[in-house]
């Protein structure tokens, strides 16, 4: 009946003591030094830890990802056959928005090139187009999607959205599939990526998808936002099209390789916002308190929420 | 029967031909060129013309100040004693809680912090508090101030409201009169002005209420942001203030003198962000049609929207 915490690049005991601090009476375990016995485990909570751990366990039966991403898990073979789950918290997700908003105004307010007018002490005013000229397209229409497609809207922005499947959102455009991917591309100033990582979305965002992108918008050219992933997108063409003028800016917060290799000339790009994958970190306690919820509840009638479909990729 | 134009710094043949357009059969003057007979105008449109020229036309009936702001007009003496209306524009309202929206997301996500990072190719998460957990103070619950904390609510912040008079608004802590202020000031991590320039609001933003601000907040010290009148701030002791550290931070998009002077010291400041008096420009059509639709009604019942309150100030 033991708990198992199996994190990579986190701090394990500080995650062993909020389980604790949840589950007094129970065997909270952790990988790689303190695993016991594996025919113990019922419960594994990972982030970034080896298949073969958990697989390990033949009495495992749930895997709790501790992030909203589960790339880290389904990239993965010789994962066991048990249900996994992810997590969906709206703290995480009002991050999200956060950031996606911010960058959205950063690009439409002309925040670069006041910035730029600033260190010169030049006072000139810049023509600005109205928000509802402004056409954002969120990529994913997930939890995390739907909600930043919603704060935009609110913002006054002209939102169309994209996903796997056929959404239905109040206030947004909603184009689905591969049929309707270049016509959601043609109406789209703002490009904004909330796709999960999956096989299906590595690599999507290249050279040919930016060159689809609306280029007779009110910015005068089309921008790149990425929050998802950054296996989403191919950094090579992001690079080139921010040097030769198909994308007029982007806002990165995720790539190929995480940290961003010092070499690396997105840095240097003047028309490129950099952050180190901060868009929405999970709140360490919100997510404790939502696995130990779901724990419970599955022990009472067997339900879980946020499941991963490992065909689907999340 | 006659239509006036008297603007100061804009182009007064634009304004001009967009009267003409919706006007087509009526007598469109101009100040200081065309004005004619003064006892002909019975309506004047004006932004910042000298109070004299209107107190000349014996026939007029309203005054319509072509921009948010009033005090251009009743700071002048000798001002006729006939309606004076100003500008209620959705679209102007919209462009102002953008920019704002803009400003306080800079700060929380500390972006001046992670551009600085950028610039020397650096990958370091920094603490980022969250969005419920910050205290922002709207000054003014008017048509801007009311959708700025909207909006600022939404995206998750806590927004309370300080007002003349006592409103009431979903969602929002609001104080009232000189008797709540200094409570509203505690409770605040960053500040809004949003107030309209009168006797009243004219330096009120001094080095006695930036040392009230809340000291205690999850950005490490209180940030000030003004989008409504450079004059209702003291700009040396803004300086002194956010060179001491009694500020974090500041956004500021008007100034006491407009343009900011090249030798301002404002220019400089590293937790500064300037842009000059951008925030929400008026659309002229959109105004036209405003004034337009008024007139028409005020000839059909005499009713005017959004009058000014000359001893109140705005």
């Amino acid at each position: 009946m033991a708990l198992l915490v199996a994190v990579k690049g986190w701090d394990t005991q500080t995650w062993v003591a909020r389980l604790k601090a949840r589950f007094p009476d129970r065997d909270i375990r952790s990988w790689p030094d303190a695993i016991g016995n594996p025919a113990d485990i019922r419960y594994a909570l990972t982030w970034k830890a080896p298949a073969k751990v958990l697989a390990a366990c033949p009495n495992l039966e749930v895997v709790f990802s501790l992030g909203a991403g589960v790339d880290h898990l389904l990239g993965q073979a010789g994962l066991p056959d048990v249900p996994m789950v992810r997590v969906v918290d709206p703290d995480l997700t009002a991050r999200m928005s956060e950031w996606i908003a911010l960058q959205v105004l950063l690009h439409h307010r002309q925040h670069l090139a006041y910035a730029a007018q600033q260190r010169t002490r030049v006072w000139r005013e810049l023509e600005q187009p109205s928000a509802r000229d402004l056409r954002v397209g969120v990529l994913g229409l997930g939890v995390l999607g739907a909600d930043a497609a919603d704060v935009l809207t609110r913002l006054g922005f002209k939102v169309s959205g994209w996903s796997r499947s056929k959404k239905t959102l109040e206030g947004i455009d909603c184009f689905a599939g591969a049929a309707e991917f270049d016509t959601f591309l043609a109406r789209t100033d703002v490009l904004v990526n909330l796709l999960p990582l999956t096989a299906e979305t590595r690599g999507l965002v290249n050279k040919s998808v930016l060159e689809k992108l609306a280029r007779d918008g009110v910015l005068g050219g089309p921008v790149f936002i990425n929050a998802g992933r950054g296996g989403s997108h191919v950094e090579a063409d992001l690079i080139a099209a921010l040097e030769d003028g198909t994308l007029k800016a982007a806002s990165l917060d995720v790539f190929e390789t995480e940290p961003l290799a010092e070499k690396s000339p997105l840095w240097a790009c003047e028309n490129a916002i950099i952050t180190p994958h901060v868009a929405a970190d999970s709140d360490p306690e919100a997510i404790s308190d939502y696995v130990a919820e779901q724990i419970r509840r599955f022990e009472t009638d067997g339900t879980l929420d946020n499941r991963v479909d490992p065909a689907r990729g999340y």
